[in-house]
């Protein structure tokens, strides 16, 4: 099969075997591929990668290994979603680790992550997943808007931290895909949501939305200029500077959430969090078939994020172009074309 | 009266008139105050405090104002500590602040606090507080111990934070002086309390009050050479390395408990609070009532950690030496001594 696997901190085209399956998982044909910032700090080095990134898709189920035949009959065929995170039981260990134990799957001590660590992922045309991973898209759900379930899972992760109706409003930081997403889902929740962002056209998708917003230049003067404080704010800027942002712009007592994973040590002051006393809450990995329901529900569209689609071929231009500040999320297709295209590329390399 | 005040991150003896009382505040004789790290800040610069530092103190009420006859006598006399927090509710502010109102004073937005933040503090013959910050020190306490009730109701902070019984264990990072109290409120709470610090002696002291212990080297080594894992830790080190070692030692969905205000922008990397999903919790000042009340069932002791008295005359080689790495709790007594001393240390400056 055809897919990109990281290499020098690039992206290399390669012919790779149909992965094996173990008994429980099944082989998945990737329908669509969306890009995340976490691929982009992949290919910069972190997490040490070498394999196929990606971790955001929707795919078809072509072959499923250690089911009743009447399961694999139900499951193939089907399109599916993934969870990223491979645990404990997926690999057969027993007894399970500490944190499997307590149902703490995402945290499991063992586990391997599609796309992220020691899992090959979805920039290829195929991918293996535990079928306890995979939730069928319903058909009233598009493959672009399907392919956004996992981000979105990820801002509904903020749900399930906390009681969010018990606040008035919340404050998301950051215009980017996540934040986007982060402010749609607590506007499902709450009358109001403010998005302080840099970008003027990202910050007017929000509009679109039913999410306020409000225009910051994203360095040091914000301290100086933004006088607002909530009791809820989520920072997803992807950048370190983000952080002291949000400080400044949690009330005492507020609950500050973390979504930004952005690699490297930045200078950051602490002592407000000590001073104002915030509970700042690390959110990763959210629930997948509350993200289904939205999707299906209708209660947020995340299309109109998409800036663009390329063949699964051109992923190296694609994460070149998804770097461009008016880049929401792009995403990648095999296709077809990719066929033909792949012959030229392995032949390259 | 005599008092030190900051002037170019020093201390300088100087002659004051005694303050004046506003209605329902007490005029309170010191008899002994506390060194504490904030106060090493504060000659550092941090919070441009250019007053009379010291806030942990054990004084004598000796004038109140706008009270009754009756009041006013039960009060004078009084042994008496008292919360550095002075809410909108002293200063006669109406409406109160909307955290005043929510009965959050210690978070109060006109707010000023005993020797850090517009208020003349301890170091000093006399100071001025409200009498609602007021609480009596019971006989049995003796002026050492009620000395520790500002710092060990910081460290009571995190059992009104927390249902710190929820936790089978704890550990505390850092072996000065918060921490050592805050490992000695933890214990009174769980059967297991570990302390990870660099010095021994100061482990030892620990270990003599029931608490476990671990030699750390205090560098990024620790960061490879630390295997154990905490659900509930708390980051007492007064030192911006001890982030990223807490944050290594607290298990995924754990609680990382923040006691350091240490100033200074400090290189830390955030997404492992992301990608464990930690809750750090700020925890700053906390209940007079419940440190007194340890104190007064000797639950805690705190006078081990007393390290040397110095006149109040003596105040800035006090300081000096409360930052030798082996000075534990450093104490002030003004004193009919320091009269005569004073007189010396007028002329000079």
């Amino acid at each position: 099969m055809f897919a990109f696997t990281v290499a020098n901190r690039r992206l290399k085209a390669t012919e790779k075997p149909k992965p094996k399956l173990r008994s429980g998982w099944a082989l998945i044909r990737v329908r669509v591929a969306g890009i995340c910032n976490t691929d982009i700090e992949i290919l910069r080095g972190y997490h040490s990668f070498h394999g196929v990134p990606g971790h955001e898709f929707v795919g078809e189920v072509v072959e499923v290994r250690g089911v009743s035949a009447s399961t694999a009959k139900k499951g193939l065929g089907q399109r599916v979603c993934g969870e990223i995170n491979v645990s404990c039981s997926a690999y057969g260990y027993h007894p399970l680790c500490d944190f499997c134990k307590r149902g703490l799957k995402t945290h499991c001590a063992r586990r391997t992550v599609l796309g992220i660590v020691n899992h090959d992922g979805a920039f290829a045309e195929y991918l293996t997943l535990p079928l306890e991973n995979l939730h069928v898209v319903p058909d009233s759900v598009s493959d672009e808007q399907a392919v956004f379930v996992e981000p979105l899972a990820a801002a509904c992760e903020i749900l399930e931290q906390l009681r969010v109706r018990d606040f008035r409003e919340a404050a998301v930081l950051g215009d980017g895909k996540l934040a986007q997403l982060v402010a749609r889902v607590l506007r499902t929740a709450l009358p109001r949501v403010v998005m302080y962002g840099k970008h003027a056209p990202k910050l007017a998708l929000a509009r679109r939305a039913g999410i306020d917003t409000k225009k910051v230049r994203g360095d040091e003067s914000d301290l100086r200029r933004v006088k607002e404080s909530y009791r809820l704010l989520v920072e997803a800027t992807g950048s370190p500077s983000g952080l002291a942002l949000a400080q400044h712009m949690t009330e005492p007592r507020g609950t500050l959430v973390l979504k930004s994973t952005f690699h490297g040590a930045a200078p950051i002051e602490t002592w407000p969090i000590v001073v104002k006393e915030l509970t700042v809450l690390g959110s990763r990995c959210g629930p997948f078939a509350k993200a289904v329901a939205l999707l299906r529900t209708g209660k947020v569209e995340p299309t109109p994020l998409i800036t663009r689609t390329f063949p699964l071929a051109e992923a190296p231009q694609a994460i070149q172009f998804a770097q461009k500040p008016e880049a929401m999320k792009v995403l990648l297709k095999p296709s077809p074309l990719s066929s033909s295209t792949r012959t030229i590329f392995s032949k390259r390399d």
